[in-house]
């Protein structure tokens, strides 16, 4: 079924904010890979990178060229906006995340792709991704139990942005931290009600403006509606130094539990969980491997919109089949 | 792709032991499959079980009346010795769990399986089995890393068989339990060099007979070669009614670990881990999920051995691609 012979697979990146550069470092660590070029709306000139840059606008130039093209753009615009017009001329993989708008998504993205001959995977990544399959898994192998999903120690972007908005406020972070005693209340195997607040505490740091009342702005943090509100809440304010030097990164991860039973009433527990020094770089090296499965599966020529259920995982390798069974089975 | 109508999967199960029992209840827990048959090298009527009985010599009567076989004996001698008998009319799922031997196992499965047009499921369940999924997941993402396997705490047969050859024992268990402080390594992600002795110590509760010298049996225990002598053992020396109560369980579990880092130096961790009540009870389940998978593909025409690798995730579940995408991606 699956190629066995090694050959380069050629890519191309749409985009380059910090899910782009991650691809670009995902590459780098796959000798069966090369990097063609990273697409752009931008002034190419402008990109701080050795790689080959090309407007979006030739992108049509490099059509047999790339096997396959990484979207690192959004998903509130950039993705639903460009994937039907990137497919009609190259195999793509992206990471539309967005979860309430996937199946409509998938079906755009499906018949472009099945009208053009290519093959389109989308929404992977982590979450949507890694922690699909997971539950997935979960599910199939104890149909009687119980999902449940912790975020965190990660920095969320969007509270992160909220906290800026709030007037006084020259600089913010925030961490969403699972609550490690609902974490062990769920590997006890009991099986509790958690909402997401009763499973996640939120941390601030913030830098105040020099003249700006700190009780006020912590007052208007933790009484946010929707972002806040509903949460434990903690607010540290920190200088622009040390938020600098120590909150530059965007970590990121979680935990994806299956807590079930077989029917005798034995307890049986799955985990899967990650914890991740950089959301944007490890999201990247998802989508690379993926990339990987999507070169394969086009060559035999598969068409159409795919999620991560629908690729076997020996696909993401590197190796053969033979070499799998050999090696990790 | 995949077949979006909803049938029941007719299954059988070869094999009564503590794995086929646990077949037969994982089946219960899925509507869409229906257990058609128990198939024993027994007398059918000395098994307590109310499904039905027949006697494997009957096995060819059942041609076209079961989807999928699932194979619940040992890897030493029945698996070898059935499973190309089995597969010449029937698809088939089994655990075959001796590693060094997949290659040459695998290959005899698929030629009578591409002879006789049926599909064959090889070593599937925990380990290998999903612990391979994960080491694959996790190699596949993080090229530039390193992957621990743990297990325990667990009940080991082949350990606890092993005391119980020890002269003055009248009955035994062993636990192998993973250190704490290794799996704290790991996780600091300093990439510890870990010999399987370095990560788990045995723990043993033994039953000693009337007369007999507990000093010697501990002593024989903790330096007998192979099983105990590299390994930090400890002896507890119980009554047989506190073994019945307290270890007739056949706990396992373990984790999985890929420890790597993406090209800028930032690191990530992936950690895939189970703690089961009973080992065969959750690997049976395993198995009847990958049954449902195979049954789906063989309805596509597949033919030939498959691995876990060869399998799209989507088809282990009982609901459609549409479902699945709208419901968990």
């Amino acid at each position: 079924m699956q190629n066995t012979s090694k050959q380069i697979l050629r890519v191309g990146i749409v985009g380059y904010g910090n899910l782009g550069k991650g691809v670009q470092m995902a590459i780098s660590q796959n000798p069966d890979m090369e990097l063609v070029g990273i697409f752009t709306r931008r002034k190419p000139q402008d990109l701080d990178t050795k790689a080959k840059v090309i407007s979006l606008d030739d992108i049509a130039l490099y059509k047999g060229k790339i096997d396959v093209m990484i979207l690192c753009g959004g998903s509130a615009k950039d993705l639903p906006s460009q994937v039907t017009n990137i497919n009609k001329m190259f195999h793509t993989v992206d990471s539309f995340d967005t979860h309430a708008k996937i199946p409509e998504y998938f079906d755009m993205v499906d018949q472009s792709a099945k009208q053009n001959g290519t093959l389109s995977l989308i929404s992977t990544g982590w979450d949507p991704g890694l922690f699909s399959m997971a539950r997935l898994i979960g599910q199939s192998i104890l149909p009687q139990g119980h999902d449940y999903t912790f975020w965190g120690e990660g920095l969320s972007q969007g509270h992160s942005d909220a906290i800026r908005r709030v007037e006084g406020v020259k600089d913010a972070v925030q961490y969403t931290i699972p609550k490690q005693e609902a974490i062990d209340l769920v590997r006890s195997g009991e099986n509790p009600q958690l909402s997401t607040a009763d499973k996640h505490h939120r941390v601030c740091y913030v830098v105040a403006q020099n003249d700006a009342n700190t009780s006020l702005i912590e007052k208007t943090i933790v009484e946010m509606p929707h972002y806040f509100s509903d949460y434990q809440t903690t607010v540290h304010f920190i200088d622009q130094e040390e938020l600098n030097k120590n909150h530059s990164k965007m970590p990121h991860g979680g935990i994806v539990f299956r807590s079930g039973q077989t029917a005798s009433g034995n307890k049986h527990r799955i985990e899967f969980s990650l914890a991740l020094e950089s959301n944007p770089e490890f999201t990247a090296s998802v989508l690379v491997a993926f990339a990987r499965a999507v070169g394969k599966l086009a060559k035999q020529g598969q068409t159409g919109a795919l999620s991560v259920f629908d690729i076997p995982l020996g696909y993401l390798s590197s190796q053969t089949p033979q070499e799998l069974r050999k090696s990790i089975l």
